[in-house]
């Protein structure tokens, strides 16, 4: 039964303690901090009968955090006074890190760098919280600690491995919390427990401090009760850490929203669909694409063998290496230390070869690349975040082959470099599982973890309108060339050497005037200039060509005065990126509109000269 | 003694055929493809006492390539008639691929597409060369067609793997050729002959129909007299591939050009540089030294241990598994059909297990970053291309030692995802190797191919001026902004999430002037427009923002019209890219110039408010 900590009546009905809750508490001035603190100790320093805590933060050492933001305003800090919990393989200072396994533990002198963030932005932690050992399991059973209890019904499994992350959220223990995903465990969980878990693109939350798993592939993942709360966590979490060889910059962007309606949503193949006999979930899946097809959205049968494919490599193949590896001197000194099931999967790695580790990289190369070819048809893909559940029951009579299926549509997301967001998607209507929260899964590219929140954020219904979402990281952007850059002039080899490609030939609306440039302000290079105009203007010639966005930077950065790039209108009527030149600079210079375009101008003159 | 194909005279001086001489000689008509044809076949239908090919090309064979540019123009083909050879590990269509190995042949349908390119431009394939057998080596000397023998004296080691391609130019019956290098094996041959190698950026050169080495790092490299050939060869072939899961677009630019005096070079410290007690290599080295500082370049010493603690990796770590995984099971059936060091070499990797192999991509993620700290200070870094040279007879008495030695400067280049052109550096002054050719190697980022080039052309005296070189690929762009994108402003998580960095707080030059924008013209959020002005202008308070190159196209493509991105002044006379407005947008806006920038006249307008 969660708590309700943000009510002052001990049994007044469970409202989710949300960072937006929270945050209009403390800016009316109804709630600090140290209140806040007490109710929770009240609840953290009493029994622990889910298995929550590996180390629950004492009331004084929350004090202290609580303590800190004492002189400061929280309108300035965006995780002012937010109560987390975070997965017992993070480091927090002072405060030892197990991975679930006590004879592995240590006492990092210094924060992770993604806790000490959040820190800095105002957040309190509250406990070190249980997971699978040495994050490797979905089920949340697999821990020298205790099995972790479901928050909803502790029959069923938690799901893991950050299972005491989403439990504490789950109860209202903490408004958010830290896990980490290498192969679903970020997502798993949220679905057992009907939150939001964002697994972040990969290397933009460091894991610097982090009890690698994957190393390759770890992710510090996000558990909160909103798509709205888990994106303000982001922002704060978010950023380059020193000295962290797979730090990443994020390349999102949280700016321009599209229509939620026409939002194309790639699904797998009926057949490639796998519920492991599971009605309940299979109907609530169905279920929730006729919502998403209700809301709006189209739905695109995609090939998902390349996905699936991917996801067998994981477990089935020499990848699991990489958990000996993260962990080998330790091992081979302690293997007794070991939860029996962690030990059989992670010894059972020494059987692969170097060899083996490497011709199923170039798998994964092949895969990637057929995987990749989905997107020019979708904006993301939609899946179920687990294809069943199960109780505790079924896991102990099997415990890794119930857990391996609960990685079926997670499996694949940090191998592929895709972003991938867990959301509740109603309960199971009928069958075993009635009752039991079903989750989904948006999935997208790297750097579009702002788009699948605002999907998210749509799908809620949070959003102020839910027909909203972010349409960001185009993968290409359309440039309209009007001169020296058009097929055949000089400088194409700037558009063709950046991949890009020739997408239309035709003319600018009538409302532009083309001048030719003086030789002096072109540098060498005959070129001419457009601008716009509000009368007699004409249709000008221009080309269209696309390119990777990673590109256009370094293309607009060797554009020299007085061009620039701008939005022109074509003729018809659509608005596209391309040349313009400064007014100041056709002073004096030869309009050469009349022609209709630069290269009917330069036949033009070749002639007359 | 090299062959002079472009005179009529038989016993004409030696001259190398270059791809500029006979690009003249085409243009000009005083030669044809087929004339050359004859020329080449005539030599390469006799002996081979240099083991240069595993298989020539008949002079039907090549007739029929001539044939095809019958009909076309000289001037339209940027390769045409130029003749080159292939290494055997690359397949050219209807020719078997042998790699080295007599019992690994096949017979390709189709020419890898790097072939495909160089042919499409005109170039006719002259033969496939002999290799260090599996490219595995950098001797020369590994192969059962014959070791192949150094150009310039047979007794002296030709350099491998691509032995045969390098020979090929070296003896003037190519004017080109394709070698592969993962480890140096398109740089050590260069050296030894006095030729241009480049070993390109990985994967803007097609691997697909090439054997694989190590697939993730292999390099098809490209053998040339000059830095302007190999251009010329690299701008006709790069392009990606379809379905070459290891293709990337290439992201370089043949642009600006910034002066060779002040180039920062980075060299090895002294302690960290190997020569292996070689003498004659040490004072060429010196020598390059100072002729570099002599042309104005300057010399920074940097810490080479993070290249070296690389290099290392490659062979005396797990990555050599990547080899066995290449041909494991061709391997498997026939371990007696390789060469009996390559054996020992790829059968050694056996050892290695998976968890070793993603130890080792850690540590080389760590060694990464490590090495990437070096270039924020220098603009490419020089290496002698080996450290020593070597008699065969040295070779054959110890085979793995002495061609370990090869490798001390170029095995590091793939691992490290870099660029890399071997240039001529003269000859041995003094001691055991006087009078024998040293080479030096430029290395650069990723991308930065141009780069190299144009310092080899300066440094080689090939440019009109060779005071000029190509400064390209900038890491970061600055931006000025003037309205939203300021700090605190509305749209400055813009910037900051793409991890721009604020430089500067200034204002532009007094020649422009600023308008307030009305609210439809700005998608809800306000924003000036500023405009340059011919007089009357003011100076305008602007932020100049820093920002890796890659995240700047994503940037600029959300800029909505009539806004867009020129080129402004700033208040010291220096230019950077900004914010500009057209100037039609503003006609009825207000000016607000008078108040010096847009957080000025919005502070006011509150105000007033």
């Amino acid at each position: 039964m969660p708590m309700n900590l943000l009510s002052t009546t001990p049994d007044a009905a469970g409202q989710p303690m949300t960072i937006a809750a929270l945050r209009a508490r403390y800016l009316d001035g109804s709630l600090t901090p140290a209140q806040l603190v007490e109710r929770i100790a009240a609840h953290t320093a009493g029994d622990d009968p889910h298995r929550i805590w590996i180390r629950a933060l004492t009331r004084d050492e929350m004090m202290r955090y609580a303590d800190a933001l004492a002189s400061r305003d929280p309108a300035t800090l965006p995780l002012y006074g937010i109560p987390f919990a975070i997965k017992d393989n993070i480091d927090l200072a002072g405060v030892p890190t197990t991975a679930g396994c006590p004879d592995y533990a240590y006492l990092p002198e210094k924060s992770a760098p993604v806790v000490e963030r959040l820190i800095a932005a105002g957040a309190i932690p509250v406990g070190k919280t249980n997971l699978d050992q040495f994050a490797t399991g979905l089920s949340g059973q697999r821990s020298p600690y205790g099995a972790c209890r479901n928050a909803l019904d502790p029959e069923y499994a938690s799901g893991g491995s950050s299972s005491g992350s989403a439990v504490s959220v789950a109860m209202g223990l903490a408004a958010f919390s830290l896990g980490t995903d290498t192969a679903g465990s970020g997502r798993v969980p949220a679905a057992f427990h009907g939150l939001v878990g964002l697994k972040p693109t990969k290397g933009v939350l460091s894991t610097l401090g982090v009890v690698p798993a994957c190393r390759s592939l770890d992710c510090v993942s996000i558990f909160a009760h909103t798509a709205d709360d888990a994106q303000r966590v982001f922002a704060s979490a978010h950023g380059l850490a020193q000295n962290d060889p797979y730090a990443r910059a994020w390349q999102g962007d949280p700016g321009a929203r599209a229509a939620f309606k026409g939002l194309r949503l790639g699904v797998p193949r009926a057949s490639q669909r796998e519920f492991y006999g599971d009605a309940s979930y299979a109907q609530a899946f169905d279920a929730a694409l006729d919502a998403l097809r209700a809301a709006g959205a189209q739905l695109v049968e995609i090939d998902f063998e390349p996905f699936l494919a991917t996801a067998r490599l994981l477990y089935e193949g020499p990848f699991v290496a990489e958990r000996l590896a993260a962990i080998r001197p330790f091992y081979e000194a302690h293997p007794d230390a070991l939860h029996p099931v962690t030990r059989a999967i992670i010894g059972g790695a020494a059987r692969w070869s170097a060899a083996d580790a490497f011709a199923a990289q170039d798998t994964l190369a092949a895969l990637r690349m057929q995987a990749e070819r989905v997107w020019p048809e979708i904006d993301a893909i939609v899946t179920p975040t687990s294809p069943t559940t199960s109780t505790v029951a079924e896991l102990e009579a099997d415990p890794i082959g119930v857990n391996a299926r609960f990685g079926y549509y997670t499996n694949f997301v940090n191998l592929l470099d895709l972003s991938a967001l867990a959301v509740p998607a109603g309960r199971c209507e009928s069958g075993a599982h009635a009752g039991k929260p079903f989750g989904i899964t948006f999935v997208g590219r790297a750097h579009e973890d702002a788009k699948l929140l605002d999907i998210a954020r749509a799908w809620l219904g949070e959003a102020a309108s839910n027909a909203t979402v972010t349409s960001v990281a185009p993968a290409t952007v359309r440039v309209a060339v009007v001169g020296a850059h058009l097929s055949g002039e000089p400088l194409n080899a700037q558009l063709t050497s950046r991949a890009a490609k020739l997408v239309a030939a035709t003319t600018t609306s009538k409302h532009y005037r083309l001048y030719a440039l003086p030789k002096a302000a072109s540098q060498g290079i005959e070129k001419p200039g457009l601008v716009r105009v509000a009368q007699d203007g004409h249709a000008i010639e221009v080309e269209v060509w696309e390119m990777p966005v990673e590109h256009y930077g370094s293309f607009v950065a060797l554009i020299p005065s007085p061009l620039g790039i701008g939005t022109l209108e074509l003729a018809d009527g659509a608005f596209v990126q391309g040349f313009l030149c400064e007014s100041l600079a056709l002073d004096g210079a030869e309009d050469i509109s009349a022609f209709g375009g630069w290269r009917v101008y330069r036949r033009s003159a070749a002639q007359l000269a």
